[in-house]
């Protein structure tokens, strides 16, 4: 059966209408059956078969997150309950992370054992893409919490991206053991007992050579790294256009070359990489950028219909309830991985 | 006088000969008196007026921070060593930075009512550069410590930089009040009697729109964004290069825009941003990038210049033993300092 998918296109920067574009494009291409949650007056004329859930037109801008995920008649609250019921199959929502991230937790609850859900980010690197968990769902991490990041994140990479034996690194400030805050240096310890975990990774290191498919970090950290390579790479790109502008020889060189720089800005654009799932709690949730546009939602709702299809929230599910290392995972013969000693192997 | 710096051209990745050149060369530059510390036969020939302090070859390397701190005959030691001697006005040294920290702080002490000293690097960013304290001195940071950081780092914008009221952030995952983990959240309210302290700033706000001079963070955020940017500018450059030579059309583009792309690549060199100051101890001690080149050298021993030539631990040493809030740096009519309400001038 097709996934019905809940798209909030209300909150984010953008009016609800360019949103509902967005959505309606990716819903045109793919086997999906889209559910707009919106004030019915500001959407566009909608193709058969696209569904509404109505809510309020009320700003949520300028409420804290706790209160707006305590309403009842947000856009967030409506996506949910009907993920709730049973409704629908996935919400994406480009609102406040914060309010989705509590109003996820309050209406759905956590899976099984979850002691705090991660937002599975995912980035681009120069050598493909990287996970980075939790991105942001809460700020005070505790070293236990960050194990269990590993865990969610690893299930992740290898439902939705395939990838056999993900390896797990800890984003650090330096590779040798003992470096770090209070957090990072007891998680360490804690995390060599998970498979595939190959020990601390630092920000730069991470962007040029990804040395892992999975970067565990605190919520605080995660979201701190994941905006300053947002504004690094913004500000590089932005220095690139204006030294092309420069000089009428650096003008017709620009000219000659626009198409391949056009590709490096696109390849960096956050839509491809749209769409962080809350993995943890009970239902697929996913969080797309505040600022996304029209192209960023059809982005983050080919990524929720993936993760969708892949029965992620079931995987995670029957994974939180067998042993901590599964035969898929564990993979005591990758030389990555010298500390991968699964307690059901041993 | 012209300040007697001694140059630490051991313990980077390049071999000091190669670090020996670059401080050679902006001595040649500058009014000073150039002593390098090294082993006499790893040294090319020097000019005349250029010192040496002998010391081993050992590779230090290997050791953790604290170990290397700790003995007598590291290239580390024998430059501090000659500060506190008053054979020196500053040290600049390319090697670990949890090392010098920790032996700056053993060797030298902390001037009086430092608690914490903090590294001071400066960021390039599309609207000139930024400081950051702490980038990295210490890995686990009090509320407390953010304050004083806020002071130290407002002092060397004021002293070094020129700017006559610095205003200062605290580097944070939103902007709103409330924002943040534990240790932003609680530093909020201790830095709001700081002058010129205008809030939270967001990473990415850093880097694109400069809404502060000094931007203020526990050293294990600080030295994680500073890696993080790093990282983020250097993939984006790799990207853009790669994009110019990925057709023939784009390589003729490449060629004609090569020298103003060149120029933003050099803009973001770290050379000119080498040499970050260690605030708060008994000496003018700055750390340079253990990356760095005969030219990140060079870059390096010209800030370190500037900062002996400002005085700046004369400076630092008169401000914390006089109240809070300064004249010159209070500044209640600056529409940006909403809470600078100076307790002298109250």
């Amino acid at each position: 059966m097709e996934p019905r998918i809940v798209v909030d296109v209300m909150g984010a920067d953008r009016p609800p209408a360019e949103l509902a574009g967005g959505a309606i494009r990716a819903a045109t291409a793919l086997p999906i059956r889209l559910i707009l949650v919106a004030h019915r007056p500001l959407l566009p004329p909608l193709p058969p078969g696209v569904e509404v859930l109505e809510c309020p037109p009320a700003p949520e801008h300028e409420e804290g997150a706790t209160r707006v995920a305590r309403r009842e008649d947000t856009s967030i609250a409506r996506g949910l309950d009907a993920l709730r019921r049973g409704e629908a199959d996935a919400f994406l929502s480009p609102g406040s992370t914060g309010a989705v991230v509590s109003a996820a937790i309050l209406r759905l609850g956590r899976l099984p054992g979850v002691v705090r859900p991660g937002l599975c980010a995912s980035l681009p690197t120069l050598r493909g893409e990287v996970l980075l968990i939790d991105a942001g769902a809460t700020a005070d991490s505790k070293p236990a919490h960050l194990v269990q990041f590993a865990d969610l994140g690893a299930a992740y990479a290898q439902a939705v991206l395939g990838i056999p034996s993900p390896t797990v690194g800890l984003l650090n400030i330096g590779t040798e053991h003992g470096k770090g805050d209070a957090l990072t240096r007891e998680a360490h310890p804690l995390l060599a007992r998970t498979a595939g975990f190959v020990g601390n990774v630092e920000p730069h290191t991470i962007l040029t050579e990804r040395p892992v498919d999975v970067v565990v970090a605190g919520g605080f950290s995660g979201n701190l790294f994941l905006k300053a390579v947002e504004g690094g790479a913004e500000a590089v790109l932005t220095m690139v256009k204006g030294a092309l502008r420069s000089s009428a020889r650096a003008r017709l060189g620009a000219l000659l070359s626009r198409r391949a720089l056009r590709a490096v800005a696109q390849s960096l654009r956050y839509e491809e990489h749209n769409a962080a799932p809350l993995l943890g709690v009970n239902g697929l949730v996913t969080v797309a950028h505040g600022r996304s546009d029209a192209a960023a939602i059809e982005g983050a709702l080919r990524r929720t219909f993936q993760a969708s299809r892949s029965q992620i929230v079931e995987v995670l599910r029957s994974r939180l309830s067998s042993p901590p290392a599964e035969p898929g995972l564990a993979n005591p013969g990758d030389p990555r991985v010298p500390s991968a000693t699964p307690t059901a192997a041993a």
